[in-house]
């Protein structure tokens, strides 16, 4: 059961003008099973994305980075489920082109104004001929409020839809934002195996997509793990229809753009706080911040170390403050000249251990009832500068073994 | 239960001329516990040690390396369980102290004479007064027969002793290597939480201890991985007593010298994979082979990668021949160049993979074969280069989860 997770009110979920939305059963791996969303874009759009950093990559990962470099505007998304088109070489990327060349000729368009994405198990073929069969139906079934069914259409393992949506308002024009994203396991920084769709009807610069994209993966998509593994076909894409009238955004740190890249960048933590919340037998939501650091990469260095380690996840799991481990973990982060006679640890509230060793007036009991919450915080000072970085993870539980041993079963 | 590791057979294991042993109760953690060991060497024995590369080193590794830097000549060692002295600060370095004081009074030695070593619970203040108490009846207890108990004495999560016995014949004069080792969680390179002893009645050259003992380390307890996370208090120890009447070694690489290096090399090797057979939850003992590589620093990467997947190893508690995890593994190692295009993958005998997409005759059912045994070999080939490195790691399995969920319970 995810951590504090409510389930998205679909209707709530605002239509974005300019994006519509489909999702079918294709029967790529299951029956009866809604498998592969397209989303379409009006001419015009603007879309930019990142993808994940595992030289791995899927098929469609290369597929998408290419079509997006070619600078033809991104017309159509297609996302498949059951089957992730990764480590399957040649053949692979032919057939996944061979379904962006089939959608591209129903819509008249090119094939490069296709973005592919595909999730599900690795090292299978991808069933194209399936999808293609399936697209006809897909473009038929069109329309503008399709988010909560699109947030349905993309999950994997995840127990729950994940998706949110707001409307902003700029210089007395309203702007809406919706996102949905999809991911449970295999969750790692650069990136996770997740997918993630944000759009909005903005009017901005086109040339601001880019880094926008960027600045968002990296306050959110970037700050979550789960078990380490970073995913063969993470993507994470922004489009902007420029339908909603206001002034063209040109700066996103000030005026409407920062009230834009405000909102944007809410959602962007939401969905992947709610990847964390739904991660793969999570009981547990646990932010873990590093501060006093010399610069901000050894704090993430030393907080992933944290959030990475199995003995740490499976004392959160337990409720067990057994935090000898956060030290031992911070210890082997790979921080050449770390003083471990300065390092502070915090639970919650609850100051646990200071330069290096139990507080005096730390209290089990105390720290006890900190590790039984389902949102905790853990708060390791360096003492070695001014600079700080959080992630997010989840404990290690019985479930995920389960989960991740039955997956193809 | 361990993966095909025997008990030892206490009778087995060859006293080794010049050391003497004994373990009793000290009531560290829990009553009725052997938790305290000591072993004298003769005057005059050489010793050599490698420590855990973690920053938050245990009071005992910070004052065992100081000790042997004296060079006064380490004349015992003094291991307890239960608590690992491990996150305490000054007040810990005070209290592993006073128990070196203490037993090198009863010995007339000097302090700096002592090796201690602690494992167990991290972050808790050592009862470094119950084993200054134990200490006069584990020195009335003495005897050279106690490897066995030793083995025995040191086990924390471990299910059963480590222990391994050889005698060579080195110009016609018999020498003993008798070692034994625990650990069993939070077992990773650089290194494990693992304690390993190992002496021989050798007569060696002193200068080639300290060489030595990090080359064993190397081809041994730094290739075995659990999950990744490395101890505060790993210690692995070389004794060398000089009573065989052996010619002094002198080179390891010829004559003598060789026989020596492959005798000790290969109880190195059986103790450190002793320690992945019996780790906490495997049920499978897994070697990954990763060749090809441009560097051997990178088949290590690459390797390691793939050993701390926690997809990975969940697929193999499930026999699951989910192999595209593996692929996803190599391409997260963090390999800037790799080519995907290159790579091939081999269970056993079974091809799974070529030039990164599935082998074309690759059948699934074979694959499963191989995934239902209980030894497992994994092998990589990267198609760069020609250096290659192993690693030896288990499954993640639902008594992993347990036993760290409830260790200290």
């Amino acid at each position: 059961m995810p951590v504090n997770l409510s389930l998205p009110d679909f209707a709530s979920l605002h239509p974005v003008k300019g994006v519509q939305l489909s999702v079918v059963q294709a029967g790529i791996k299951k029956a009866n099973r809604a498998d592969l969303s397209v989303v379409l874009l009006d001419e015009g759009a603007s879309v930019a994305a990142v993808f994940t950093k595992n030289r791995f990559c899927a098929a469609p990962v290369i597929i998408g980075r290419q079509n997006l470099a070619q600078g033809h505007g991104i017309r159509a998304l297609m996302i498949n489920t059951g089957n992730a088109n990764a480590g399957t070489g040649e053949e692979g990327m032919m057939r996944a082109q061979a379904t962006c060349i089939a959608l591209a000729r129903l819509l008249e368009i090119s094939p490069e104004q296709v973005l592919p994405f595909s999730t599900g198990v690795i090292m299978e073929p991808l069933p194209h001929e399936k999808i293609i069969q399936a697209l006809p139906l897909a473009l038929d079934q069109m329309g503008e409020s399709g988010w909560g069914d699109l947030a349905t259409g993309i999950m994997t393992t995840d127990t729950q839809p994940k998706a949110y949506s707001k409307t902003i308002v700029l210089s007395n024009r309203t702007v809406t934002l919706t996102g949905v994203a999809k991911g449970a396991g295999m969750i790692h920084p650069n990136m996770a195996t997740m997918l993630g769709f944000i759009a909005s009807d903005v009017c901005i610069s086109p040339k601001l997509m880019q880094p926008l994209t960027e600045r968002l993966a990296n306050a959110s998509f970037n700050r979550i793990t789960v078990d380490g593994d970073t995913s063969t076909n993470d993507s994470f894409v922004v489009m902007a229809t420029h339908k909603a009238g206001n002034p063209v955004i040109e700066d996103l740190d000030q005026g409407d753009g920062k009230i834009f890249l405000d909102a944007i960048q809410e959602l962007s933590v939401l969905l992947a706080q709610a990847i964390v919340r739904d991660a793969e037998g999570a009981t547990k939501f646990i932010k873990i911040r590093v501060e006093g650091g010399k610069s901000e990469p050894e704090c993430l260095q030393v907080a992933l170390s944290i959030a990475h380690s199995p003995l740490v996840k499976t004392a959160f799991f337990a409720s067990d403050p057994n935090l000898g481990r956060i030290l031992a973990a911070v210890g082997y982060a790979g921080i050449e000249d770390l003083d471990p006679g300065l390092i502070d640890l915090y639970l919650d509230d609850v100051y646990v251990a200071q330069k290096g060793g139990r507080h005096p007036e730390y209290v089990e009991a105390k720290a006890s009832e900190v590790m039984a919450k389902s949102e905790i915080l853990v708060r390791v000072v360096l003492g070695r500068g001014a600079c700080a970085q959080e992630v997010w993870t989840c404990d290690l539980s019985h479930d995920y073994v389960s989960i991740n041993a039955d997956y193809r079963s």
